[in-house]
């Protein structure tokens, strides 16, 4: 059992590791960072806890944002429509909730809820539902495991909320992002109400502490002026799949999704050679002119070559150096259910998933 | 206090007046009026009743239909989704209605809340909220005495339900639009809950009875052989517009409206003249080259011209001969404020109201 304060500084590492987990997407962790350190220095340390802090029938709740990053960030400025989706559910349910957990331990979904949790006196859960960040609400181990993200709310700053109980993950999204789009391009929402017991099943645990230990590994190889892209690697037990400049960026957005292509030509032990990562919010598929280097459910993450500095999709641009890492998703990712789930072909991609150690072996 | 009791044969009487005061749209009651005869085939009449029969502090709330009035006439087949709308609504308030109400005394949901009244054994209260039928959820007297459509339940044939609470009705308007376009183009929906003293204050009280008298007199002028048309204006205090045939159509659908307009040459004493019918849904305004002849909230009818069958504004085709009627509002829509929620300049019209009277007046 084990409760953790997590205070202002800590906030740093956890979003830089964020932002990593983030694989490119889920939003720059960067605002929802000041508006956790804003209420942390409000209302003291965040109780960061262990499942085993809580009875199994207690019930726990995750708050998050809904909608294309660039708008999220344009938007979150306060949490009161996060605490206003947290009572509707609530309402919905008919309890309260013990704890509060984060969605997507990567992006900005995965601070989020720091501030609420924080301004409410309740203890947030190391854990979250995937071990990165993923663009659609049913993209989780929760649904592996029957858990449904319903009933969810939705709530705006105008004080409008409503409360979405749908058959299935197609009504879910369908309804979701319509609302979202009526909303401005982003909502926030209340969802994946459980038990401890049912958490305990499908969240993955101890998730923050990872982001916290690679953010501090980042901060630590700046302080130390090691090779933070090696540091990086070292950390995540990833691989660096290219290095080199962005050579050229296709964008679209369409619907509540923020798509594209950057290309990037290789540099230093990839001079010659050029890249290609394949985005939908989150990078999906890092390849060269010949080859698969990594895909979806394995985390791709582009990072500064100097600094190390996550970079999201959003903020590719022509002539950044960035280093292109991939890291193992957690293992729950990889049986034939879940790559039917979150695998390449189901973001259109035609390519089968191979684990990104083995594609790193056929190199 | 008084409850009559609506058998089968009554709801022939009922949909006829339905569609006279659905002035063009709402939804032709026929296919409602068939479900409503089927569940009154199965339970028993519906008990319809005066508000009087109820505590003033009983709850009350409407169920209806919302989309474009093709669309719920293909979608509309069973209570079950108009029954979820309700229960979703009820368990929002933690109370279960004493009795349901017609949204709108015109069109389809006119006759919808009789099947779902009759088979949870409910009574229906003998009011609606406008006496007539209009496009927008807001466009009510309730809007004009405060009491909201919030909360509103929404339901789909699937299973899926949400509830919305916004803040105004513009939001109101914008969600629940975007959800009915996700369900398929119509959904089911149980709103304007309120207390029978807020009911006594804002519904237009006896409007079913209203409905089914106009309806009566139709089907006894056609069996006594009198003309159908002069019967209905009489039967309504309403007024013969204009007599002609149906020589030009323009229509199109935005979103989950039904725009357009109809051009009538003149016929018997209107040889020589033309008219003007424009329509969003609900026929809105008539006029001629140089007159305006009636406007929202004053009701226009098109009716066949030999048999007084009401003709919505879907079913206006080339080379129908209709007659077109005028009746007066209720006298609430003739307010300045409500005026301004429902008058022509609401929907893009550039002239101001003036009474059907009184314009018939002007002639």
């Amino acid at each position: 059992m084990t409760t953790t304060l997590i205070d202002v500084k800590d906030l740093d590492a956890i979003a830089i590791g964020a932002a990593i987990y983030g694989t490119g997407g889920g939003g720059d962790p960067h605002i929802g960072k000041l508006l956790a350190q804003r209420s942390i220095r409000q209302h003291g340390p965040t109780r960061l806890i262990t499942l085993d802090e809580l009875d199994d029938d207690d019930l726990v709740i995750s708050v998050a944002m809904i909608g294309a990053p660039a708008v999220m960030l344009e938007r979150l400025a306060e949490t009161s429509p996060l605490i206003a989706a947290l009572r509707t559910l609530e309402a919905k349910l008919g309890r309260k909730a013990a704890a509060l957990f984060s969605a997507e331990v990567g992006g900005l979904n995965s601070v989020i809820p720091f501030s609420v949790a924080t301004e409410l006196g309740l203890p947030l859960v190391d854990a979250d539902t995937m071990g990165r960040a993923f663009p659609q609400l049913d993209m989780t181990l929760c649904t592996l495991q029957g858990i449904s993200a319903m009933p969810l709310s939705m709530a705006d700053e105008k004080g409008n909320t409503l409360l979405l109980n749908t058959v299935d993950n197609v009504h879910t999204e369908r309804f979701a992002r319509s609302i979202t789009m009526d909303m401005g391009g982003a909502a926030y929402s209340a969802l994946y109400s459980m038990t401890v017991a049912q958490a305990k099943r499908c969240l993955v645990l101890g998730s923050i502490t990872m982001t916290r230990r690679v953010g501090q590994a980042l901060l630590d190889a700046r302080t130390r002026h090691l090779d933070p892209v090696a540091e990086l690697v070292r950390a995540t037990s990833g691989f660096c799949l290219f290095k080199g400049k962005v050579t050229d960026l296709q964008r679209k957005i369409d619907g509540r999704w923020s798509k594209g292509m950057a290309s990037i030509g290789g540099l230093d032990e990839f001079e010659g050679q050029s890249a290609e990562l394949l985005y939908q919010n989150e990078f999906l598929m890092a390849r060269t002119a010949d080859r698969v280097l990594c895909t979806t459910p394995d985390l791709i993450a582009t990072v500064d070559m100097e600094t190390g500095e996550p970079i999201t999709a959003e903020q590719v641009r022509y002539g950044l150096r960035v280093a292109v890492l991939g890291l193992p998703c957690v293992p729950e990712w990889r049986t034939a259910t879940a790559i039917g789930l979150v695998g390449p072909h189901c973001f259109g991609y035609e390519v089968d998933y191979k684990p990104v150690e083995q594609l790193a072996l056929d190199r």
